[in-house]
């Protein structure tokens, strides 16, 4: 198995590395509550693991993995505890100041893979941000929106991941079962939907939609599902890193 | 007609009319290339329209229209001229203190109604970001989203609004015919979509889509048409903003 | 007439404006009370119309006008509601914003031409600040102080601009009949003197000096010397801005 | 002679001064070129001194003199070195946490007592926005517009305070001679006027208006005009700090 | 064992967990160049770990662990690649976050605790910043600081840790093996000592003291010496955190 | 005796001193509490004396001394009043334009010498960011830390400097006996260490550890005794200053 993890190589190795133009992926988290039934690392644990296989199944392209931010957007979890947020304006600094450190090193393509709902619209707005200042791509991503349709074939309660459900439970199960509270999870109370209003957007907490902090239907998880959804993802996300599209450099130069 | 307009009030009046529980919107706009028929204040022109027209059939409701906010998010725009273009810490600190100001005169129900697509995600994380800043309730649409269903039994050549398009060149002849180059219009050379990808997402400026500035199908716009899709959406931003559950107070309180 | 408003053109014809080195003007005003008379957006009214009739009669100068930035720092009058006010960094970050999306066009003549007095240190300040970072030259100048000896030719009870006062209602009745409560207007009960003190400064809401909000004599104006007014500044800020001694490069260089 | 200088005091002292509601002096000065006669400190030396004067005989009041702020907006300066300038942010920034501390400890009245006149605006804005967040008052006023009209009564070639002129240049030979070259100040060539235009205000560097980096007529100076100017300003400063209506609290609340 | 990681656990748990006052470990570390012979993980990693051991022989204390902060202020490597630095502000604003969110969930005993030299001042300064902010004790530690002594008694070649050295190098050998390049570490030439000067203190990069990155003996080091490091650390580390006196409130009132 | 105050030079001499590349130290004090025998410009008095001794014996090399920055970070002092404190982030960007402002004039050699013990981390990470942003050199250090053992042999009661301790005050006595409450010296109850603990570093008010405000044996203090704890700083600053080692540009180039 290919050695992709930033951290486990020495300095000198990954300045060879950044020599070959590789795809360097941030994986971006959360630490939040998910239900009565799963621990707060979810987020950025299933990122983490989605980043390493996509990296893992590369081919022609070198690509290599950053150690996971863990907190991001998550005011709207907090009534429930066990939570960690950051404003836009921290979340952002922190992106940019990683993402500089490694321009300054030549890298030249940088994915920001995201694994927390809320993080979505900070990363689309950080990303356009950085474009003007940073040299090379910077592109972001949510794992279980670019595995959408891969996902939608596997799951059976769900057409797609919502929060601490079908998905993200069999994901878990399938990584750390000893981190999974089997009787929760088989009791909880959750509606289908939620998050989401028709008409005007409003900021409104988790427990707005949901009493247990759970939207979806964590009873249909299970292990296997959960094997085959992670790699689902990392098929999804190495047949994005590997469009040729999607790094080519800017427009050579902006008329105004 | 109703008096709308906050500008066109005395202060003493405004705050008669604080103390009645408005509705106070605040249309947000952009100065940008439309194309080169189109004037640049197209977003702003039609986002002040549609705003003024939806407060004046407000029914029970007194809804108020505040001068609009012309400039936003456009630096994917910056290429052809023309341009004015904020950094988000700015848009937003500029929405905050508009928001702040109403807030100290009693205002509880403040609508963000935007007009450019490239303030779409700086207002969805804005809103939240002032949720927990702000007495009462911050909400936002984008017209034009709103309208969507409304819009697509109008529309000849596109089904929902892209950029200088059937949809807005229509809008700007309704209203300010003088300021279309109808020749222009008639021969502009436009994809059909663009500034949406799919995969990893990456800022782009809107010449790597069009080498026109334009998105849509402008040949197909006409006046009448673009009446018809202004009291559309006018009727649209109305209904979305007296639906009583969009201004509901915020959960009792927060657990953390 | 000629076509003066930035925001009637499409993109392509500023971009050939930009090249001719065209003066553009930023008219500054305010939403703020205006006494028991007049709308809460007289300044922003005012300034807007007296910049587009300085434009139209620019003679050789191109003269552009943006749309009108509509708040400013008007912290003083918020007691008396129907008022929006920013902070000096949110002010001067937006200017500095507006100035530097057209110097990225080429644009190397900028007039910030204000109508509040609120904001006349604020942009005698944001000037110099500008001075440092951007190309070109950035003015400022509040028009009814540019004006001040013609309008001293044409008030009868006060010898400048106050606050809603002789001028301001004047000009009003010139351009918004419709808007001035005429009852009011003859009735208020104003100082002819307020927010300048001898000796140390020390801020004060406008409350201190009126118990109507008003400063100066209302009850003097007339539609027709409103006209005359507006003409009489439009001549005045023409005549400042195509003083060619006001746009010379900066020294070549600074020693230091 | 009274002990006027915060510095001198032990904490307890202070203390116990704080509770008898006294007026703190911030003197505000700069380091900047002042001609080739005079040295960089002397807006600081005249202002401490001024403010130290003024405090001593300050009758009933007690008045206490804190460090001098020897930095402030002196960009236009830097052009002939020895200069040193803050950026506006930084500038009042420092003023505040000077001026929280004091408020901190019971302090109710400051004045900020300017002696450069390129703080002038930066003071006045300052001291508006210090107005929102503190408690007690934030007055400001420099000190040689306070003593224009004694100044006028003493000074031969000048109507007012100029830049290293006759009237700076005479206190500092009052105070300092030994830093004053006579044989610079005899020969120096300068304009009676400067760092004023008519029309629209823009921002240039001293050297636009003085090849010597002076303004005004320093030959005319000497050591027992200096003594009269400051005991003038001393005079003006203190009529000014003791005015009790400029201590008055603000009106008991905002409406709004 | 325990279960002592924060993101093991379900948010309800925590929340349980919160209302018995429990010790919150923040873990800081860094990933920088650690010679030719360690991956850049290396401060992160071993900062986990003893926070891990420390927590697990908390006896009466419940002490929990956060996930792993692995970025902090490492500008003086960045010469060598594989390098993240933040700047102060963005590594302060990150922990006041994290801090915040913790305590908004009723936690008011923290320890950040430091596995990077480069962290200690930036630690110390925002643990007196957060201090007037902050419900509750924040307070800091390196863990081979307060392990010195214990750690004289076990290293060979240092009387302390070094950078990559005989002690950094040990503790990888005994945690990640396979991560530590044998040959490079036997062969690597590195001074004793480095990074401190007498007199001024000036910033430098660590390429001025050695060439290999590397300061201290790491031939020294073995797996075994590295447990025996990582269990003293951990004792070091459980004595101090169990300090009844570190967690006492602070003193009832600030007299100012 | 040497002139060796840049406030006490006219620009143009300045400009010749700096094109003689001389070192520029810029003194770092304090204004707050010590004790009750002792005023609260304590530190600053005694820096800008160090830095003024050390100046003037700089043989071979120019050195010019800065005014003193008389607030820095106090507010562990605060409780007792008399205090003033700064923000770290206003600290900063204070140091940093004053630095900035001198190398716009070609100076490169800048030592902040800090006599605040409050202060010593502040300055460290402040000169480590502005390593990255400045030309040339900034260095600092506090001078009775560089004076440590030449003091060790001085003082009689005390290894070091405390506060407001037997070398505070002699040194005060040797300046100021005007501003030494003697009675009060010899009576003060105060504990012998404080504000250094073992194990975690926890941000604490000096009134835990001395109800008096002082650390440290005053009765001790002598003015004679003060005197050569002078000469000896300025020797010890002085020798520091003159290393050529700590002026030797940085290394080349940072490799990434």
């Amino acid at each position: 198995m290919r050695k992709v993890l930033w951290g486990d190589y020495p300095a000198a190795e990954l300045r060879d590395l950044a020599a070959r133009d590789p795809i360097v992926v941030v994986p971006i988290g959360s630490t939040e509550q998910h239900g009565p039934h799963l621990p707060v690392q979810v987020d950025s644990l299933l990122v983490a693991e989605v980043a390493r296989r996509a990296a893992e199944r590369g081919g022609d392209e070198t690509i290599l993995v950053m150690p996971t931010i863990w907190t991001g957007l998550a005011e709207h979890h907090m009534g429930f505890g066990g939570t960690v947020t950051l404003d836009y304006s921290v979340f952002h600094a922190l992106i940019r100041q990683v993402c500089v450190s490694l321009t300054r090193q030549g890298i030249r393509r940088i994915a920001l893979l995201n694994g927390h709902g809320g993080n979505i619209v900070a990363l689309q707005l950080a990303t356009g941000e950085l474009a003007r200042e940073i040299p090379g791509v910077v592109a972001t991503a949510t794992y279980f929106l670019l595995a959408e349709q891969r996902f939608a074939g596997i799951l059976e309660r769900q057409d797609g991941v919502r929060h601490a459900c079908e998905a993200e439970t069999s994901m878990t199960l399938a990584l750390r079962p000893d981190l999974v509270d089997i009787e929760a999870m088989r009791t909880v109370d959750a509606p289908a939907e939620g998050m989401l209003s028709p008409g005007f957007h409003r900021w409104r907490p988790i427990e707005h939609w949901s009493d247990s902090g759970v939207i979806g239907y964590p009873p249909a998880a299970s292990a296997e599902k959960g094997e085959r959804l992670l790699e689902a993802a990392a098929d999804a996300v190495r047949d994005a890193l590997v469009d040729e599209e999607l790094w080519t450099p800017p427009a050579a130069q902006v008329t105004v």
